[in-house]
């Protein structure tokens, strides 16, 4: 069970950048950073709006001289009060991710960053690097990684459940964008822009998702893949709406990925099935309090979180909020990620080496998987479609 | 979608009674309460052992003097204090609830109780005039009423979209107490125990919980019943582990409810399903962000949480915490209800009987009406299983 | 597998009564029956009207003469061939199923009849009585029995993989009658008169199939019941269109059934949800090739038809006529069926006891109880849905 | 409806090739075309076995003369009487389908084969040359197409009602090969030999099928293609138990192909799901009596087999057996598909073109399409999975 008590008795004193009125997802790291008293929110730079910002910023319940215009006004300013942030989180665009989280990392912040991390892995690497030298930690919000289910899919894997992976199927692909709905949602227009959103549109905001979850899931490594990618929606162009990958993994196992905001009539299908040489699995996130396992020649089986029968010895699995049968949902698992990421921010502090090799939690190396697997799946696809080593 | 920056400047003063260490109920509340910034909680009577309270307290960041050895002391210290408590949650065994929530009234506080709220339709009663005398809030924590696709299908059933109710079946049958697990599982024991649980076991602990989801949902009301009730757990005697009711409402319409802790092998399986003479739906708890629709003569339909097609100028249906597609679970639905309740909190202390007409929640009312449930399913099921006026 | 040799070198010579054209179940008789080259479609007394029935048999292949205007001319003529008929199935509407299985059996001929096979348990007795003295197989079209899982159920539950039986649920509930079709469509009005449907309407046309099955589970019998019907068009009573019933079994078990004709919008929603102290089965025969079988404490398991993990070296689970995963469907459970009355009546005509003593099939015997189900049925909730003793 | 009475005066007399003892596909063969009365089985050569083939053959009810030792004597033997074979159907490995196939276009028969018709797309354009010549039809058995479910999805497609197609993703993909079974099971033992399978073994063996049903639903013609196929039982080398395609459409739509054998744990996970620029469909084999519908901004919704509100006049949907809410199926898919062949021979025996062109099946183009799919396939696998014409 989830230990509620496990609280500090100073949070970390945290920030966002981004994520202001009328953002879902500022919402969601707001909700799940505070779940747990790890994390108190003291700052913000929520809008490109400056009074804007100090509205929003005053209704959360912040000091208004703490809601700033921009965000390098709010590192330096916190940087020169004692109890200034120590750390932020990233809700922006995807092109302004590499110069706030650099800033960040100068301040001396933690940082927890909205994927895709950078447009180029050399940027993405160089974050790393970064990071890495300030021995600062650098999250990334792979925000499906805390769903417990996912954790006992992990371990089974590891365990050798399923023998050797042969095959990992995964998709995400919604309808939400069927129509040229951007014409008229401001939300939606930046991600279709090339210098907002970067090289890609589905893949970088949907596939990316699914890709780091069979990462996680099985350990496996890419070693080459092909992709076609299509703008179905023609003004979306250069930014496809659609993406199909075909994978070639360094152990022999093979996969596709199918990412899409034009799935008509889908919610978000997004499915992981791993298959073994004994059993597989699959997952849904719109239904993650179950993961199916099927093991050859013996009738499907399907487990629910929060039971006896769970590797409830691995941490991630037994950090159920409520028994079995109740619903968990999103929210669990940000407050899930961010709880983590909480520990390993006290951790880093006092240089506690043993516990930060102790704590999974997606990471900016994983952040750099993913800026590469974009720049892969886009010199594959505008190649013709051609095999590219990864 | 839910405002975030809807919070009070002052957050309500609040205060729980029981739901110590390793309750994974009164975690429920502590989240569910402080989830939107309009509850705080700063007191607490967590435990019967005062020093286990106050660890417990300090833990989560109370001020130690504030953890109490009982409610109480709690109750009259707090009220000397100019910051005392305003409001009060109670998540202890059945048999405390009444004494304890008329203490509370008697103190001024606005009172959230875990159902049953007593033994006795008198004791209820009795609640409803002093909470009314004393114009406190008394919500009863039915912690399902805040999914919001129940408020959906309340307003189409408003709105004729089924045509006359007909039958309404409701199920709540997990299987977790097949075994006689009270022998090793102090949570479990209680619930055994008349003394304790009052004169009933499932029919208490489940069925009331659908019971009032149906009513919330169509508005019948019961005008006879007939009810079957065993302990297939001997021990149990004369508290049921398993319960059948047959009810005919005083519309014509008709219905069934299954209460049941030894429904071997399944989760939660809450469902509720609604017949009328043009359509009918169907929810069930473990999968909550959808609605089964089904119009004679047409494709069944499954709408989903948080989708432009539902009733979304209706209070309840289009708080989402996130886009459709995500998962909302238990937690949102209690954030969702302590978000009402502090609404009307807030109207009351200000007397303002405007939004307080206009608030739906689980009021003192459905307490009274679930605890004559139980009185009315236990009269005909000790007699014989006869039918029995409502 | 279904051994396809497994044929009569001379099949049964076959007629039936009823089931003419347009009548779905005449058709399923037919297809049912000589799947196997068991039984030939040799003489039929398909019609009221003497020049359909004869254009309609000349249509299906037989010899003019032999397609008969009334089933007393049929039962005399054939009984003068050498080539005469063996049996007989009978698919007219209830009120007549009495007399014409009298009668058949007075020819000598072994019966098939669909259910009810009476309006009263007195006639249903006499049958079975006549059936008994003259040593010829009395069939009962309980057409869902056939299919293999539910094999597999009633071997599950007679080894004790379930352990003591506790609660039986039953529905069959489908929404084709919520509006009163019956006014524009011939084919429903005679089941809405009770002299031609007799006492009831959906307890016998639906209702009985599923208590059936679950007595052919379980073999659990009933001690007492109490119903409540209602006819929600009312110009359908007496006869309903909605039944409950509570029931208690002898063994200590309890139940419920459900069945409806006005569940607005389902299909056919037949289930049948057997819970025992160690373990529930649930089967649906709409997806009748899986059964759903949940362990307390274990994953659900997903049974699927034509595995080897079932328990094949019963008759009636293995005999796939197509391996598993491709869908098998109701046409294969009345073969299914028919194939094991044509085998009883092959031993029947040589008086095979030990044959007829090791074949499982509805007879008669389970007509009889069928009917007393009814009567009960009907005495019970034209009585203020009391009590009634089975 | 079905029409029972649509039976011809005398049956097409019919042959089998191969498809005996134990056979499964053998048995499907014969239940498919005797359904309906258009065909008898009068003939066969069903073994390599003489004797075997005799015994055989006179279980099943045939004159002992008729049950040949091999092919070529049936034909000729046939041939030979007034009352001889008009059709045959080729239930035998794969490597001879084509000389058995032309030899009995030589004899005037009309042919039924089992797929892959041929090992080269030469051959099977071959066979399309001498039916047309020989004015005989040339049935090939993608056994699922008669599925009425299909019908309906084919027929909403080509009314527009999910828009200009975007994309197709099709699998079938059991488990039941995960392990070298084939070292213990002769009737798998085959389909892993090149030299009898042909080029490749999931992508003919399943892979066709769903190909064929994607094309049968939305008409799309494949541009391209890339596939990669593996062997993970290493043994079946060159044969793939694996394979994964990506297509690319000459009308811009593109899809996705996964064929498999190692799908540890699954049972056939046949489906099909088509993607429009307004709405989607998915149709699953396992469970055929239901079709998905997702309109973009709509609730999904299910339809069901057998209802009011499908395209009725469209032969193919309303062909019916038994009303909806019962579950049809295999056995249904393959009768309604013989009815077809013996509809399409009966109008070619009188040269009835208008018939011949209004009748929908699967014939030997669909044979040669699925023929040039494997060739493709096996091109770009073998060619390090490169993008390959179609």
């Amino acid at each position: 069970m989830f230990n509620e008590e496990m609280r500090f008795e100073s949070p970390i004193r945290w920030a966002m950048v981004g994520g202001g009125r009328g953002s879902e997802i500022g919402h969601a790291h707001r909700a799940g950073a505070q779940r747990d008293g790890l994390f108190q929110l003291v700052a913000g730079a929520f809008d490109i709006d400056p009074a804007r910002c100090r509205d929003f910023g005053t209704k959360l319940g912040l000091d208004p001289t703490r809601a700033y215009a921009d965000y390098l006004s709010m590192f330096r300013l916190e940087a020169a009060r004692l109890d200034g942030i120590q750390a932020v989180s990233i809700a922006t665009p995807n092109a302004t991710h590499y110069a706030i989280s650099k800033a960040a990392l100068e301040a001396g912040l933690h940082v927890i960053c909205e994927k895709p991390v950078t447009f180029s892995a050399d940027e993405a690497r160089d974050l790393q690097r970064r990071a890495q030298a300030a021995k600062r930690v650098f999250g990334v919000m792979y925000g499906y990684a805390g769903f417990p289910m996912l954790h006992q899919a992990r371990e089974m894997i590891r365990r050798g459940d399923l023998g050797d992976i042969r095959v990992i199927n995964m998709q995400f692909a919604h309808g939400f964008h069927s129509d040229e709905i951007e014409k008229h949602s401001p939300g939606a227009q930046w991600r279709m822009n090339p210098a907002v959103s970067g090289p890609s549109f589905v893949l970088g905001d949907l596939g990316t998702h699914t890709w780091f979850l069979a990462g996680m899931l099985t350990g496996c490594e890419v070693e080459r893949l092909c992709c076609m990618r299509q703008s179905f929606v023609h003004s979306r162009a250069p930014l496809e709406d659609n993406a199909h990958v075909m994978l070639q993994f360094k152990n022999g196992a093979v996969g596709t990925l199918w990412a899409s905001a034009v799935n008509a009539g889908s919610m978000h299908q997004q499915k992981i099935r791993v298959v073994g040489e004994k059993a597989s699995i699959e997952w849904w996130d719109e239904h993650p309090n179950q993961l199916r396992y099927e093991v050859q020649g013996q009738p499907a089986q399907l487990l629910d979180r929060g039971m006896g029968y769970l590797y409830n010895e691995v941490p991630g699995i037994a950090t159920n909020r409520i028994g079995g049968g109740h619903a968990e949902g999103f929210f669990e698992s940000w407050a899930n990620l961010y709880h983590r990421f909480g520990l390993a921010m006290a951790a880093a502090d006092c240089d506690d080496q043993a516990t930060l090799e102790s704590l999974w939690y997606p990471d900016i190396a994983a952040g750099v998987e993913g800026v590469r697997l974009l720049e892969c799946c886009v010199e594959s696809a505008d190649n013709g479609a051609r095999w590219v080593n990864f």
